[in-house]
């Protein structure tokens, strides 16, 4: 029963590529009936590297409100999805800090048997979108997480791309998104609470 | 309930150390109710390469009436515990062989939704141990299998190393196993098994 | 001078991609000096497998006479450009088989300094393009290999699908080529070469 | 002729031990005639988060005068040696939040060819002491650099545990070291060195 899964959304976004992605998976994880938080992680830049960037800075100032992730809200979920872009082929730092500061809740068992996948954007079709998921993998199994990907399990995949580690896209030099990857992203999402409902159920 | 569950433990072994180490997830996992089949890939070697290795050869003829593995197992199996020796830090190529000519059950979608983890070994402590698992994992992400790496889970992953992303080895020169991961491996079988459970009951 | 320098191309195809990109890559590696052998390794299908795929069977039947690569073949090199498809988003088992058979001439401390690169091929733009040559490098730090892929180095990688890991192309169900991959292909070539010739003269 | 090698050494340590071992390099890397600078990154961890740990605040007070690392270093350097702890894997935010802060550099063509090797610690012997450094080669790949690693290139791996890939150690629960990892460091110095000096000789 898929209303019984907590979902923490977890995204990093500094031109709002993956927050577009996050309430993509958002909207079809509650569609599911799951209960979901949407949440970014805290920014590493200094204010005026934001300010120098328009882009940058008006997607900073639009999401001023959504709420800050914090080790509560990964205790409190049953399932994660994570969506940060590429930075050279691993997760941007922000994510990774974020991740890194979660000690706390690792050394006392609690990341153990979530259920979690992955975004993520690049400006390349080949430049990260691939490397960086795995990167994130990494850092899962280190948790005792339960990774589910979407591997080719639907047809969705296909036309994002047809990353099987996850929804992926690559983004122009105009900030638009090249290929067309909601459907893939509503897919992995309505899959991860699906595996995290099974999780749940038999726990 | 973990009676329910259909676990495949494919192995690739030359000189018997992954063999041993299947043989271990068996026992575990037969003794929390799974059925098990134990099953090896074939081996690509030529005849002339295995003779003029005694301790391979004893190996090889020791373990000939070992069933090898098909498709059927794995499309019969709930979950899957994958192990094989490194070579140069991914999967040795009878595993890999094996795992490139499931295409058929991967093009009809069968693999999907399989729960997978994998053990290795290697020669030297920091010598692939990790990053041969990692390789596995790409090419389960390919299959829409759900990974369920030991993490921390359990003190007995320590005692075996500390490796977050399946059981490994060390074997010295004389083909004795350096760290004690009977404990690790045993876990894993558990846990695998708990998961896939839990997968299934939910299906 | 790029005129002493020896580059093996080591390929596996089975409906010529990956053997159409070797020949890009020969062709520019001659044209800026080296001394290069293109060379195939040995197929692991059965022959009824090949026959059953017209494509596949045209291919091997049109290239039974390029020579098979040997380890006499890669002592003899100071460079190596290796290319195989994706199988999974590792390497395709003919190629790790040849790989894991270099047993002897890595024991006796002769793959050391050869300075590589590769490319691939895949069916998604995200389906193992990245990966795929990852998987290629963690084998080829086992054999203190000087990796030099082309990063981000020329405008024609870009053109490719910007992977700065080795030049990679998708392919479609008509096994054609989806991206313009020739000019990243033949910048790679000479950026191994390049490399090669600094690492020789400087030996 | 390595005396005309510029190597730049940039490391994250928290507790002291990568701090240590960038320091065995940098000692081996100035004997074999290399002009060195030994550069830490930047702390991301607030105040009071170093406080409450007295080792990490030793270690903190003690290296107040290390200089930090900029771009212009990076440009400076023929070569670069990155060492730093995993985190869950792979590189420890600050490592990463340094290397994503390059885009300058990187955009302006600066970090191609570049020699790069890496080193790491972990708390346990398969904790990450693999998939860290194959983290931080994916960073340099996007870089253009040339990866030069010590494989099994000397016997002084062996004794540091073997890893291919870059030094590394683990670190019991007291912060001391559990491997003998300073000849493998030595080692890697001097190759990375030697490396870079025909890269430079021969442009």
């Amino acid at each position: 029963n898929m209303a019984n899964v907590k979902l923490a959304i977890v995204y990093y976004s500094s031109t709002g590529t993956n927050y577009r992605m996050a309430q993509w998976a958002e909207a079809a994880a509650q569609e599911a009936g799951a209960e979901v938080k949407l949440l970014k992680v805290p920014e590493l830049a200094p204010e005026q590297a934001i300010a120098a960037n328009p882009v940058w800075k008006e997607h900073y100032e639009a999401t001023k409100d959504v709420p800050v992730a914090t080790s509560d809200d990964l205790e409190w979920a049953d399932a994660i999805i994570f969506s940060a872009p590429t930075r050279f082929g691993t997760l941007a730092a922000q994510m990774k800090q974020f991740i890194d500061t979660q000690g706390g809740i690792w050394g006392a068992g609690k990341t153990v048997n979530k259920v979690v996948s992955g975004m993520t954007s690049a400006q390349n079709s080949h430049g990260g979108q691939e490397a960086t998921l795995l990167s994130l993998y990494v850092n899962m199994m280190h948790w005792g997480a339960i990774i589910a990907t979407p591997g080719y399990s639907d047809a969705s995949v296909f036309a994002g791309g047809g990353n099987p580690y996850g929804a992926s896209v690559s983004v122009d030099q105009d900030n638009n998104m090249v290929e067309d990857v909601e459907g893939a992203i509503k897919h992995q999402a309505r899959r991860t609470v699906d595996v995290a409902s099974r999780i749940v159920e038999g726990s």
